[in-house]
């Protein structure tokens, strides 16, 4: 199996990707490839004295940059670090592509390179969220502002398919994020795929669901369209973040906190770890003839290691197979915006 | 100034409403009715040792229970103590109504009974949420599923008049809750109406906000349709809990991390208090002839409490009259789903 990781994609590129694609080879045992211009990689490496001895490198002429329109990643900028990427695991070259570079150029490069499934109308992008009994995935969370109810009834399949194969949730029980728990509620788009979804008898829908059911892990998948996904995870993202800065100023308020803190160090570490969305890896791209992972803007070493760990349980999985032989059947059509 | 609460809404009525009334009366020196079986709310008070004397009952029939339709506040429960109080308001009798019950009901009830303020096409829902710097308004957060770019407008100014009127904020900041921050991101409705809300001079816009806004207190009034806002609303909801919980059970989990907990005690009550919205009072409603709030279902004696005062503020802020001013030169057209 051969991971290739963006080596210019995030805020700490390429000395962060460098040091999680060591880490990854060491630990792992997968082969592990770097895409990005060989001489600053390996200057890098060098310079802070990193053995990269063994890591392939996927040379790269330029980077996909936030000011770059998202289609340059397939003409202008199709020599970047990201869209070498996309083309080795296109060829067959590579199983899996990280990047933490830009969402919007990784979405639009993964589709016109990497390709969806033949039958997928629409990949979908995943974010794997710490629950309070266990991961929650959450998807659509920005691939597809505007959904259909087929799309969403797809999202639900290959969710559920995700967090089974992958995460080893069983028989992963898949909600459809709405404003109300009946059947009544929710707009045409909801009252629709609930219908659809009551039907499918190849998941465990368990109907609609509040956004409390993200926090509180009241089911495994939680489908919705990117728009409102995007939404929902920005604000969670941004309380955890809120919280996570409250509770530090509260330990540092005081020499008595300072102490008490001391004393729960573990509690309290794993208290943030339980929140810390860095261990779960990144966010699967879905729907994809391979495993495309997006990991987040400010990425360190860790979190690119985790999302290699997640590579490797996803290309193992046989999640594409299982995908490919289920849309199979249907026609393929790609949903136009 | 009279506040009307609802002495039959909510998970801990009527014990809880009445004890939040009695504590009202008490400390914010103002009139306070309860509405509700004259007969109940006395023995209640009787069998607690709690002294109602001072509170005025407005004497109510029925209660709206969670299996009635909303409507039925209107007909078959208009001498419920949900529509007494509405009514008792709406005559010009008292000045603000408070209740826990069934927020479908409430709005219905307040719309058709209270109604809403010439101009104003539809009342909207806020929620003032405990962000990181201050307190952040997010409306609508339920009232209306499915909004037009008009309507988000008056939310825009509606909100921003009661951040500053109720809450005191100076200009406060307006964004628009969206799935990016550039003006080209969102769906039709977002893009619209960020057009829309450039133009006005009256509101401090700052532009499309992300989710990330409501936790980190970006902006002082998030405004959004009714779907996204419950969305978000019960998405922060769902992961304070989860987070409360985690940490509850980080602290119980070994001997030292309780020791450590005992010398934080101050500090985890502050920042247990810094994201508790029972210290907020309820959720306004807002674009009415007269306050309604709608306290949280499980509200206790302190939300009812805190409910009151945000009444007293409300009530004496002349935002109501600021509203009848700016809207009375608009074509009085409600908008229709």
């Amino acid at each position: 199996m051969k991971i290739v990781i963006d080596a210019f994609g995030g805020d700490y590129a390429p000395l962060e990707p460098i040091k999680g694609a060591v880490r990854a080879k060491s630990e792992l045992g997968c082969e592990i490839a770097l895409s990005g211009t060989e001489q600053i990689i390996r200057k890098t490496a060098a310079d802070n004295g990193i053995d990269i001895s063994g890591i392939e490198i996927l040379d790269a002429q330029s980077v996909m940059t936030y000011d770059d329109e998202p289609k340059a990643v397939l003409k202008k900028k199709n020599d970047s670090s990201m869209a070498v990427g996309l083309k080795a695991v296109a060829a067959g070259e590579a199983d899996v592509f990280i990047s933490a570079g830009s969402t919007a150029a990784l979405l639009m490069g993964s589709t016109f390179i990497v390709k969806r499934i033949k039958g997928v109308s629409r990949p979908a992008l995943g974010a794997v969220l710490p629950g309070l009994n266990g991961h929650v995935l959450l998807m659509d969370c920005g691939a597809n502002a505007e959904c259909r109810p087929e799309m969403l009834k797809q999202f639900a399949f290959m969710g559920s398919l995700y967090m089974e194969k992958v995460l080893g949730v069983k028989t992963p029980r898949v909600g459809l994020l709405n404003n109300g728990t009946e059947d009544s509620k929710g707009l045409d788009l909801q009252k629709e795929t609930n219908a659809l979804l009551k039907e499918e008898k190849e998941i465990n829908y368990v109907g609609n669901v509040e956004g409390r059911a993200l926090g509180l892990s009241e089911c495994d998948v939680v489908i919705t369209d990117g728009f409102t996904g995007n939404i929902a995870l920005k604000s969670i993202e941004g309380i955890g973040s809120a919280v996570g800065k409250k509770l530090k100023g509260a330990i540092k308020s005081s020499f008595t906190a300072k102490l008490g803190a001391l004393l729960m160090k573990k509690q309290l570490k794993d208290f943030a770890k339980s929140l810390d969305y860095s261990e779960v890896g990144g966010a699967p791209f879905i729907g994809l003839k391979a495993p495309v992972i997006k990991a987040h803007g400010n990425s360190t070493e860790k979190m690119f290691f985790s999302a290699a760990k997640q590579a490797v349980q996803w290309a193992g999985s046989g999640m594409i197979e299982a995908l490919e032989e289920k849309f199979s059947g249907g026609d393929d059509k790609e949903e136009k915006e």
